[in-house]
């Protein structure tokens, strides 16, 4: 097949930049200019604005030798918005900074921002400026995106209350296990490049790996039912980072159940062959942007009922120095995350 | 002298932004909640929001061994708030993602934050949030600025109309021209690390490049007179980029006057010494972060009298396809910038 490449410097910054842009179109009557003048405008509104920024360097964040810059693209919107939907916010505008070195042709980042465009439509999200520089080091990636919630209704970390239940939307580990799995091929490529990747089964955990899903139906199902969680927070770094996030923030403990941990049948699968234990990966794994949230037990009935794919995983405790995994055997397991 | 050197992994990524984001107080009502969860929110307001991003990387925007992290800090916010104040925006919150390699101590990166702080302060922004994470190579930082503006007021580049005048705050080209002398210095201190360099009498342009100035005092002194430009954009890129933005957005001609660009003394002084063109450095050096903008004739008087360091450079015509530089001797000189 042949591929075109056509070079960066064939066009100037402002002719890259319309070029990449101009397919988007924007959703928001509040977003008055997008890209295009000095910066952004956004109507007044009489909501609150959430704001979040992210910054994502390759080698860190990302590795193309094995990540479409397709997918790429949508997944960073994905993991921005991650923060705006814990704040119980609705998506609204988002700005892009790249920095590539002559390494990129622009069809590479054609590819990318096709992935950044479909994300945006599937988020809501109008894109509204950025900015463009070079970079001696592969790709670097700042996003910024903004949401729009009614006051009462923001969820901070820090309202969890005793008592209160402990929700995780969707299900836990497989984006890390599908990082191992993609690991392992890598470095199996690079030793024998004769030998193809063994990953057939095993689309479920890479699918939560490359291709992550922003939880804005959660949000909806819960102003649905009229429910405000009142805590809530992404969980981008595991489960137990957010539990502890929102521990602290709130002054209260948490308890949650080995047994109520919502791990995928496939991520069982991909553990068992990756010898690596499940409960490990829904825990510290992280990336799997799915929500965390806490809510007051009178609304234990109603979520059960009437949402889909929230699960209930332990509960809040009045005492700030208790963050346990609580095993089958009963047996009490501190949580800990890296950095906290 | 001994100098402390923290580890960055001494702290957590929390304790580290906590440790370097303690300092700042915010100063608006509207920042509901800044560094601490998620996301910042903003309260609702009867304005408009302008939203700007912008992403900085070592050795393409920044040169640190001539560069100290705390006046870089200041600038980076400084030229990060040109985008918004080009909006005729009053500067609000402030998002700051870096990444950085272990070559960075906490005490660097305490440093770069004082910088910010002093910026903040400056130019009234709350810091609200940010993002951090490792980089292989060097800092790099991603900044992210709002700012409010009444929607009659908010000034685009497209709004020019002939016979508009043309105005720039303060003087132009030194900063590229204190670039220029680091630059040389940098290259002989390389060679014969024991000469020392020789900056004294270039204080001026060296402040231009190291110590930029948000041309609040611009916005305020408009105001004040009640004039709103007809357009308006920064001069990051040097005026030639940003006449040429005005323009094309516009879709009419400039002319502006060799006789009346307003370059410093001490500039033409560097400039003689460094045998670099005075005007080229004023219409294609860029990083002065001063505003250009067009406001009708009518306001002539007034500006003249009312305010300080507003300079009249030219004027819009009605030819879309003209834009030139007019010489002490009447020749007329097509305008040209990199990558437009």
């Amino acid at each position: 097949m042949e591929t075109t490449r056509t070079e960066l410097d064939a066009f100037g910054e402002a002719g890259l930049i319309t070029r990449l842009t101009a397919p988007f179109q924007t959703q928001h009557p509040q977003t008055v200019q997008g890209v295009g003048d000095d910066a952004a405008v956004v109507a007044p509104d009489s909501e609150q604005t959430v704001l979040s920024t992210e910054l994502f360097v390759e080698g860190v964040h990302f590795d193309l030798s094995f990540t479409p810059l397709r997918h790429l693209g949508y997944k960073l919107v994905v993991a921005t918005v991650s923060d705006v939907l814990a704040m119980n916010a609705l998506p609204r505008q988002l700005l892009v900074g790249f920095g590539v070195s002559n390494r990129f042709s622009v069809e590479a980042l054609e590819e990318l921002y096709a992935g950044i465009r479909t994300a945006c439509r599937d988020c809501g999200l109008d894109l509204a400026g950025g900015d463009t520089t070079s970079s001696r080091s592969g790709l670097i990636v700042s996003m910024t995106a903004t949401g729009a919630v009614a006051a009462a209704a923001t969820t901070y970390r820090r309202g969890a209350r005793p008592n209160d239940l402990i929700c995780v939307s969707g299900d836990l580990g497989g984006a890390y296990l599908g990082l191992q799995l993609l690991e392992r091929e890598k470095q199996v490529f690079l030793q024998h490049p004769d030998i193809q990747p063994v990953l057939s089964g095993h689309e479920y955990v890479l699918e939560r790996q490359l291709r992550p899903t922003a939880r804005l139906d959660v949000l909806h199902q819960l102003q649905e039912l009229g429910i405000v969680p009142t805590a809530m927070t992404d969980l981008s770094d595991g489960l137990a980072a957010g539990l502890l996030h929102l521990s602290r923030a709130s002054g209260v403990g948490v308890r949650v159940m080995e047994e109520q941990m919502p791990i995928h049948q496939r991520s069982y699968m991909a553990a068992t062959e990756l010898k690596i234990n499940p409960m490990t990966a829904a825990l510290n794994g992280g990336e799997d942007y799915e929500l965390l949230f806490t809510v007051g037990q009178e609304h234990y009935q109603k979520l059960l009922d009437q949402t889909t794919d929230i699960n209930f995983v332990g509960f809040i405790t009045a005492d700030p120095a208790e963050a346990l995994f609580i095993t089958k055997n009963n047996e009490a397991v501190p949580l800990t995350a890296p950095g906290l």
